[in-house]
């Protein structure tokens, strides 16, 4: 079975669903210089299966982002090897960043001073944000 | 310090420049359900930092993607927790699949039957590929 030790220092992002930690990966770590691991279809007695994301020396991390991808998600600040804090994911109720709005002619997209705002309208099975400039909605699948 | 342990019955991809692991990943193993660990920035004695992907249950990896997203990578291959091969990444000499030809006239691309092939032209800096259809290079970087 694959295992990862435990970090001194940084995050644990877990209990993502299954297939969905590339997604977090790819959009929130992709960049970095720190060690990081992404572990897929680990066994989980919760889960059955889940991804597990660990990132050395960084801590902080837009929840905002791992609410709208899998609100499941529950994060892990480990300080000195000791767990000083845990946060759990939920669907954001607005949102600053993190979406791009769907309506090609908003304002959003050409003008660099307009960063786009999103209010969430609906959560069901998918979530539906109402962009703050146009009021295009934009889904984002759960 | 991240450490994953040894798998049982599998294949690690070792030496990846660092940077570079997640393009493995996505190239080769993004749809899988088997458990897989993908390690980015480890420290590494010979080449500073790199990337290590470790995948269970999984013997086959096509040596020639990896060979044109980095050369020095290697495979080991892991029966019961024994080292049974070791496989060395190199620059494949000719390609079946794996690059798509940059030509967007070439037949390739509209004919399911014709299959891209590829010949190694060059392979100073970056590499360079002849489609055996219409003779157009494609170049990839290394």
């Amino acid at each position: 079975m694959l295992e990862v030790k435990g970090i001194e220092n940084g995050i644990v992002i877990d209990h993502i669903q299954a297939g969905k930690g590339l997604k977090v990966f790819n959009r929130l770590f992709s960049a970095t210089d720190n060690s990081v691991v992404l572990l897929m279809n680990v066994t989980s007695k919760q889960l059955g299966r889940k991804d597990i994301i660990k990132i050395e020396n960084t801590f902080d991390v837009n929840m905002d982002i791992l609410g709208i991808i899998d609100p499941n998600i529950t994060v892990n600040i480990i300080k000195n090897n000791k767990l000083v804090e845990k946060l759990k994911a939920e669907i954001p109720k607005s949102l600053k960043g993190g979406l791009q709005c769907q309506n090609p002619r908003c304002i959003t997209h050409t003008d660099d001073y307009a960063e786009p705002e999103f209010k969430l309208i609906s959560a069901n099975g998918k979530l539906e944000y109402e962009c703050s400039y146009c009021e295009e909605i934009t889904v984002y699948k759960l």
